[in-house]
């Protein structure tokens, strides 16, 4: 009876009803299917039940079912015509803190048709998670979130549908995958608990939900399938970036570090995952020095340093005039610092090689990155030694919380056969520079895997796949979470990172004080 | 873990939740009612959770669950405290066509708190299932035929609710048995296939819908179960009478009865079930006569005749002055009529014994039941040889009906155990008025057995198990449904059947002309 197959779009001939055979449309439709996904369970809505009769009749009994699949059970989401060209198309969402991005893509290839991205509107609320929460406790607050959200997220989908010559209706899954607190604030749920002792999601498995009961304007039948998260410290967006890296088919043990604010780090391979999350700080992100800021037109991303003349080669985004510097660039700084001697092992400024470069504000050391004249604020871009202790401590507190989890397991870091760098700041990080620091651990430049924006890379992979739910279900019930005390062995192993690379210089073979290649 | 036991409320308590469990609420929730329930499935509403984390910290993690099982899966639609005494309701409904009953029970006990009814409100749109399917086709009828039984519904729950001092939020499953028709109307569905060759209803076995999505004004998570139909002509109110009868429980066979316009007949045990569904006419309802109508105070529902003087002797509903007559009055009319020889055996007036009773009105001849001068309407109440042709067209179709579909598995009608008789209207037929006149066959009286309202009855009979659903679908799954065919056997079956009682008066040794016992 089948005349083509895709894992979301079945095409089915339905027999014509007689006398003889009278079995109601949908209970026709339904025992078609049963037989064609060899399953016992398919479930059709109501309100799509109700323009069913009319639609087989039109087209014949020859019918398109677009479909979702809730586990064992099917769902029909859509019916057509066996000749009607409708798009079917899936929607991929990375709900981030800052930033949400989506995908669209064809579900019938998988093929990725349009994507964009918007900044979260619920930072007006507050700029981060804790700040959010806070706010979704007072008066109508959590209301607000939730609108806010959902609003853009509908307004982002127009458009972006717009420019795909898609209508908003032809989308029939959406994945959605965002750390706890933005998953519950997406679904409408209080996430006061999330910052509380013990620390306890609403949910953790939210599982599909109708996109309309969500208040999301795709097509009405269309589920949401919402990444499961571990705990209020390890969110949808880190299962789905699991995911997308493919861990949970890996032979060899491999690691993956999400670097941000937080340092979300997890190990393993098919057999095993463990996990664990730590307070990286925020200088990694560029967010504290003076001249740090997001990535963006005339924003420093790499720096070179000649070692001879102890010039600074800098390069901008768009190459416009400098006017800060991103995370990846502080890191490359502080990398090539080092290397040319302008910072010693404990990362304070070496006057003598420093020289000119070296000022004083308010009796504190600054080192001149760019001088006033070349850059676009018209003020000296520079970096203090406050920073630079910052920045330290953050390097430290990464590689504590790497050399922390893998000896959890027994394990080496040099034992890893891939090192995955997840978010998007992640594959701006050079690993040669991160390795001159000791931030990262110095294995072959071929084992490092930026993943891009591995959360929603992993929520677009779930839609090329109707089993999709029980893979990610598997991999979050697979994850052991391992707990950071942080206790003298923790802070012993802090201290010893605090140097750089590292007080045993035995782990940093590869690191010579030649200076990084100029880009 | 376990503290009471209510198949549709379960007490659980949850471990509280430590730095080192910091599973999440509702994810603690379901892990406890999977083991509580021994199933690997249980779902929580969006809307549900979103209440969860506040109701299980007030009552310090002692919940009472209220739950339903949707087949092997089971949704929690209450939360609320151990010691909260909230009361936890079920409803009812026998949809029909013309009168609509509901049944508020309580679901921890299976108690009865309360019933009502009230006429269709659709009766105003047509007053049969062909002309409201009619008026489903014009602009906008269908979702005024929709809207018109979901409101009256509403309005009576709220009624029904007030008078048990109830809210209808405390209503968490609602149970619907109606005929295929008036159950495509109540969820919106188009009817118009039903009434058109090959008449194929949209949908065989509703199921599960959400009260909210019927616009049913209970509680929010509430779920309401339809049940399922054969065919067009074989519906819900029916499985629900078999159910009621506990036929699938039976094991020597049986049948069951709707008398009405339509007959509708099922015969079986536990192992097989056969139905069928004919026309039996109006005259069974006292529909056709003059003087016929709908029960009510003043409508005659008994009549017994003296044989030797051959006096009335009626009984009125409520014991005000006669009205009309109504579909039992009519079958004790015929029979007492038969058994005092006022008619023959072709029902022909006998003008000897109805002496001045007899009058010609339009050429035509009737019989006066209640003279001008002791009728509530100051007019005679009349009988005419028309309407008691009519009658007999209709108790031979009724009685070749029950003949056909006994023949068609091998049986005779004799060979019953137990003769259930549906519908509110079968509970008023005395059995021996209908033996006498050949409607029903000879059978010992103590196999007759009432059922009432059998449709209600089986709605009923639902909430007092949470297993019922696969109950039900079982049944409906076992029917053989029997195509009558009018053919040449039936014809003659039905030829003989146009005597009183019987062409062959073996098949009603009872019936002997001595007339009915008075009542």
């Amino acid at each position: 009876m089948k005349i083509a197959k895709s894992p979301w779009v079945r095409t089915v001939i339905l027999a014509k009803p007689t006398l003889q055979d009278n079995t109601a449309d949908t209970d026709r439709l339904i025992s078609v299917l049963k037989t064609e996904l060899q399953t016992d369970a398919v479930h059709v809505d109501l309100n799509l039940l109700k323009e069913l009769p009319e639609v087989i009749r039109k087209c014949d009994y020859k019918v398109r079912c677009i479909l979702f699949k809730d586990r064992h059970r099917w769902l029909v989401t859509g019916i057509a015509g066996i000749d009607d060209s409708l798009p079917v198309a899936g929607l991929a969402v990375d709900l981030g803190t800052t930033r949400v991005v989506l995908r669209i893509l064809d579900l019938s290839d998988g093929r990725t048709l349009g994507e964009s991205g918007f900044d979260n509107p619920q930072l007006a609320a507050g700029p981060d998670i804790l700040a959010r929460i806070h706010f979704a406790e007072t008066s109508g607050g959590l209301e607000r979130l939730n609108k806010a959200i959902v609003n853009g997220l509908n307004q982002a989908v127009q458009d972006l549908c717009r420019s795909c010559r898609l209508d908003p209706q032809d989308i029939y899954t959406v994945t959605v995958a965002g750390n706890t607190a933005m998953t519950h604030l997406f679904m409408g749920v209080n996430p006061r608990w999330i910052i509380r002792e013990p620390y306890i999601p609403v949910i953790n498995k939210p599982g599909v939900i109708k996109a309309a009961e969500l208040g999301i304007q795709v097509n009405a039948h269309a589920r949401v399938f919402i990444f499961p998260n571990v705990g209020s410290y390890f969110g949808g967006d880190l299962i789905a970036g699991i995911f997308f890296a493919g861990f949970h088919k890996l032979s060899e043990p491999a690691i993956l570090v999400d670097v941000g604010t937080n340092a979300e780090v997890v190990v393993g391979n098919e057999n095993w995952l463990i996990a664990c999350a730590g307070a990286a700080g925020p200088a990694l992100e560029g967010g504290m020095t003076a001249m740090g800021m997001l990535a963006g037109p005339g924003v420093v991303d790499r720096i070179a340093i000649d070692p001879v003349t102890h010039e600074f080669d800098l390069h901008t985004i768009e190459g416009q005039a400098p006017k800060g510097i991103c995370g990846s660039g502080i890191i490359d700084l502080a990398a090539a610092l080092f290397l040319s001697e302008m910072i010693d092992i404990r990362g304070k400024f070496v006057s003598a090689a420093c020289g000119g470069h070296l000022k004083r504000i308010n009796g504190l050391a600054h080192l001149v990155i760019v001088p006033a004249d070349q850059s676009a604020t018209g003020s000296d871009l520079t970096i203090s030694q406050v920073d630079l202790d910052s920045l330290i401590r953050s390097k430290a507190a990464m590689y504590t919380i790497l050399e922390t989890i893998t000896t959890s397991v027994g394990m080496e870091l040099r034992g890893l056969s891939s090192f995955f760098v997840g978010g998007t700041f992640g594959s701006f990080i050079d690993p040669r520079a991160a390795i001159a620091i000791g931030m990262l651990p110095d294995l072959p430049l071929a084992c490092y895997k930026p993943l891009g924006n591995s959360s929603l890379g992993g929520a677009a992979l779930a839609l090329t796949s109707v089993d999709f739910l029980e893979e990610i279900d598997d991999i979050r019930d697979r994850i052991t979470y391992l707990e950071l005390n942080v206790n003298q062995e923790f802070m012993n192993r802090f201290s010893a990172a605090k140097f750089l690379p590292h007080t045993d210089a035995s782990l940093f073979p590869s690191v010579k004080k030649v200076g990084l290649k100029h880009f």
